[in-house]
């Protein structure tokens, strides 16, 4: 690796400083797994009684750690959360396998806990052994160092490609308490749906049974990580777990549709398109922020997937790099996703400038001030297929030479 | 536009010469579409009786010429096919299918035939009107200059951002008689199934009938041009047309599993699958041809989607364009094509070195002779499932820098 990368030019201005959570605390330590000089290794220990709540990666050929957490979920109960950087521990075989035996083990001695109550996340390269000695070898002074205050340097030791550390924070009223929802996630290359993240994880204070919050994270992650794409490729280890410890004092919560939830869910809702949102910003090469808004699709579904064909078109996403309005690209991707749609119906606009109508470019259109927009930061396109009322908002980020730069030597 | 781009390094050393077909007939001419000092539109007039087969884009913002060709194709029947470059009649509304009347009716004054015996293709930019009058205008003259030998000169009028000229040619038996077949395309970005090519044409003298040819043409495609990706996008202007002239003297040709027709058919495929690897050999900005062989797939369509999974991942194909072996990516891109794998049963190799097996890498995997292939033009990567018996080949090339500098300043 040719050393640390210039921070993303989309990154936020400030790193959030992140509440303490009840029942939640954290640690991270340089295990020298693959990085020099830097933590590469993450525990976060949950109080006893906590539940937990998944969605992981549709790969077929998902990582060692994703088939342990997928096991184990079902259970909804979690002591701790062991995540490691450098090493994806996917397709490694029965020795990825029995690498996460011996680092599950390790935190379950080092915790007095049951083994399936420790979860596992893996993140790096692909296919290469781990060196699973040194995690287990870090693992007594990890589960030691643990406290309230380690968001920050968690959501640093996470990272691989990625140029800053993605933290966010929510509050909520569940009832008459106040909880907190705290969550930090990696992930800048290999990030499409199902699961952008590479790696997530929120925590809350919040009381709520494991299958109710397994639902709410389902729902959130359909409005937020599964509409970003930064390249169209699917990690092998794509993971975002959301533990809850029980310790806010609220009243007892007993179904998913309890409209004591609401606020919560909003919470929810918002710190993953935050934590989503902050992926993209940080795409490989990313110069622009683009948010795709459909409308007018036959179905919700639909018009994701036609945003989607948009966000994930190398020419689309090439010409914005270039700061070229060429929206007949985006005819194209409208055309190729295979949704329905018409060209005489269909409508784009590009930061709120309405580009065609009845099939053909608008009247007398002024290309001006959609050249002044594109040249901005944050692009904003707009498509109204103009059929029915599905709509989806899908973010991505622009394709540079920094994209190519970056994926030609990641490995060596 | 920078000016003329360098020619791929994928070009094939010459530039086939192609015979006379008994016929056929071919002008082009400078028509000052978009390009300056260069010829921009292209005639091919057949001979009275001329038989016609297509396959065209799926894409549901299809070009105005796309249509045309659609509704005519039906009635088999063909005296002219006129081509521009600069400009694709796409999103142009009613307009644009005026132009495509006023161009058709041009030529048929001048040959004398029937419009709907006129098919067009357009090839360029989305979304800008055309000016026809000048195609109107260049129509007379071009009729009055066709002649047998404008292969290599038609070949050249077609092409955008195609840095080589693509032709080829082949000879089969039918019965008695030796046929010809002479074809040649253009295109090199927005390139991906269905319909690779942008646009390409094929002529023969066989005297096949139109459903026949129609039925050998489909199966072509699938063989070739459904194969190859450059960069995932499907254009809203694919055409390739397969026009028969009949003036070859073989017994006739009643049904299309006749097994005279065996040579014929693999003259078509051979011809298709040279002048579709020769669209990935121009690929934008591509530095290497990547031929992807998937064996032991649950079927045949199964293993394409998973070659073409790999083919169009935008971080395998900067790995290979940063010659890095880095073969977890092929892992990830065969685990996200949704299609059935089994991690333990998948064997990948790079230039017919094996690298896994048994879920993970080789025991004594020795990366050098890898590593010496990857620095060649030709990358040969072989998938086996190891679940059943389909198979696929998918060609596609690298992705670098030069993709990106071509297509963010396209337009402007």
């Amino acid at each position: 690796m040719a050393g640390p990368l210039p921070i993303s030019p989309l990154a936020p201005r400030t790193t959030p400083s992140l509440p303490r959570i009840a029942g939640v605390e954290l640690a991270a330590v340089a295990a020298g797994l693959r990085y020099q000089g830097r933590d590469d290794l993450m525990l976060a220990v949950l109080a006893p009684g906590s539940v937990i709540a998944g969605v992981l990666t549709r790969s077929k050929t998902a990582s060692a750690p994703v088939e342990w957490c997928r096991k184990n979920l079902s259970r909804g109960k979690a002591r701790a959360i062991i995540v490691n950087a450098g090493n994806a521990n996917a397709f490694t075989g029965k020795a990825g396998d029995r690498s996460v035996d011996e680092a599950t083990r390790a935190v379950a001695a080092a915790l007095k806990c049951a083994r399936n109550e420790v979860f596992m996340a893996s993140t790096g390269v692909i296919g290469q052994p781990m060196t699973t000695e040194k995690i287990v070898a870090a693992v007594p002074a990890l589960a030691r160092a643990v406290n309230g205050e380690g968001w920050a340097q968690a959501a640093r030791a996470i990272m691989t490609t990625d140029t800053f550390p993605k933290l966010a924070t929510q509050r909520a009223q569940i009832g008459d308490a106040t909880v907190t929802i705290n969550g930090f996630c990696k992930g800048s290359g290999m990030i499409a749906p199902d699961m952008a993240t590479m790696l997530g994880f929120a925590f809350t204070d919040a009381k709520i049974p494991a299958p109710i919050l397994q639902e709410i994270l389902r729902a959130a992650t359909d409005k937020s990580f599964n509409c970003i794409t930064v390249d169209s490729d699917t990690s092998t280890s794509d993971t975002f777990l959301l533990a809850a410890t029980g310790t806010a004092r609220h009243a007892r919560v007993i179904e998913a549709n309890d409209p004591g939830l609401a606020d919560f869910r909003r919470a929810v809702d918002a710190l993953m398109i935050d934590l989503a949102q902050q992926v993209v910003k940080d795409g490989e090469g990313a110069s622009k922020f683009i948010a795709i808004t459909v409308t007018g699709a036959t179905s919700n579904n639909a018009a994701r997937k036609i945003g989607l064909s948009i966000a994930n078109s190398p020419l689309v996403k090439t010409a914005i790099a270039g700061e070229d309005a060429n929206w007949g690209r985006i005819v194209m991707a409208v055309g190729k996703s295979g949704e329905k749609a018409d060209r005489d119906k269909l409508g784009i606009s590009i930061g709120g400038v309405p580009i065609t109508a009845n099939g053909q470019v608008v009247p007398k259109y002024d290309e001006t001030p959609v050249a002044q927009h594109i040249k901005g930061k944050h692009i904003e396109i707009g498509v109204d297929i103009g059929l029915g009322r599905g709509k989806a908002v899908v973010w991505t980020c622009d394709l540079t030479h920094g994209y190519i730069d970056i994926n030609g030597s990641y490995r060596s």
